[in-house]
């Protein structure tokens, strides 16, 4: 591990790191934020998956989420949204494709899936890495993310209820495979056959299996991506099937930034806290 | 007035305009955040000054301040740092002239004098068209900023106190006479006398005359700037002289970034609210 930075931030501090991954056979920048009480004693993890053009600086810079971190001694680790080294041709033709658009899944389709493998990053390899080089309990971890890292959040803990006692995301991709964002992503990274996708999609994921507790999704109703990319109805109507208990409040007049992110960010970490406090 | 861009936040709204401003004979944008409160009634106004490299963007994207802003019922309103058209030969030759380092001053050498024009416009132009353009009431206004934005706060508020209810600063330039960034940009801008600087420098102006209250500034221990650039006990001991109040707080492990400024954010705001709510 590599210290880029630190700074101190309402009594902890912020880093950022870059290591070596092993899921992606490259460098990869991460923000962790360890709050005054890890000093102390090992705390409990919140990940935050960002959303496309998006870095590990993104919400750490522009969410306000330090100071609910350090109020209720949470730590917060921010990875990138992609690889970005060693360079594949054509990674940055498109700012919804490539760099900074991962998209959370490990891609099967070459040259792609010799870097691009953010699905295996988040869930295995960060926590591993996480507890070896920080004060982190990570038997007790939650996530949450925005957009794509929203869609990113909701598999993650669809697919490893166990690893996560909580879920949480502001205006995420509800249903990948069925809006052209998604669509792009996985026939690049997965290739044609939609059977293949349905294990990066939450709302096919959650007729399948529900996650263990409720679910947490805040969505602006003047957020411009919200009928033709983010078609929160889709995984309601998902939920509603299969029992999941989802909580989606539609927050009227807010858009896709993180002015609406920063806003809703105090009940998001207060809702992770709650479960991450709960024994078991 | 152009608005370039609105965003929902914390019940209120963040706003990006432009206007053509009078003093500076040229376009500025500014950020100006509207609590929810100024639906029903015109609201005191906070300004804030950032520092070198910033622009308009900085503060409202990293501070964190909308929440605060929200809570208390202030209008808070964010200028560029310069002039950035029409261009003038030189003026992105360094990082600490020019464009992005306006340094809070009417110039009065050439080229510069025909728009560096910074200390008119925000002490003199931006109230009238903030009163003009908002739901703001100007006769409550306060004022802070970081670094060279902290020194163009103690200059506004110890030339103007009638117009300031309150002034503070995150790691002010205190002496900009006797550090080598304040040399570079006074004498560029008001040559090469020395007497012509006095009038926009801090410590000498608390000697002359004090503010009508007591000054709050926050200063990291671990900030690179400190003994070379920012020089805080050359303040202190001014207002000392003077018999000026002064809350100077060294904040054990803090750096210049905004990871600083946004953990004590809450005070200062909380400061400047006692002071708007006042009567007089």
């Amino acid at each position: 591990m590599n210290i880029l930075s630190e700074h101190a931030c309402w009594g902890g501090v912020q880093r950022f790191v870059t290591h070596d991954s092993r899921e992606c056979a490259a460098p990869m920048r991460l923000a962790v934020y360890e709050p005054p009480q890890a000093r102390a004693h090992a705390v409990p993890v919140l990940y935050y998956l960002a959303g496309l053009t998006c870095t590990d600086e993104t919400f750490t810079i522009k969410a306000g989420a330090q100071r609910l971190a350090a109020e209720h001694g949470l730590m917060l680790v921010a990875p990138d949204t992609s690889p970005r080294q060693p360079r594949i041709a054509g990674d940055d033709a498109s700012w919804d494709f490539g760099i900074a658009a991962g998209f959370y899944v490990d891609a099967t389709v070459a040259p792609w899936s010799a870097h691009y493998r953010m699905y295996g990053y988040v869930t295995r390899e960060l926590p591993e890495f996480v507890a070896a080089h920080f004060p982190a309990d990570v038997r007790r971890q939650s996530i949450m993310g925005h957009s794509m890292g929203g869609h990113g959040a909701l598999v993650g803990a669809l697919r490893n209820p166990a690893s996560y006692r909580s879920v949480s995301a502001f205006a995420p991709i509800c249903a990948p495979s069925r809006v052209p964002w998604g669509e792009k992503a996985f026939t690049g990274y997965l290739g044609p056959d939609r059977d293949d996708w349905r294990q990066y999609d939450a709302s096919a994921l959650v007729e399948q299996a529900p996650f263990h507790s409720e679910i947490l999704v805040d969505q602006g109703s003047a957020d411009q991506f919200l009928a033709g990319q983010l078609r929160p109805e889709l995984l309601a109507d998902a939920c509603r099937r299969s029992g999941q208990g989802l909580r989606l409040r539609m927050q009227a007049g807010y858009d896709h930034s993180y002015y609406f992110i920063q806003t809703f960010m105090p009940e998001h970490v207060a809702w992770h806290a709650a479960a991450l406090r709960a024994s078991g």
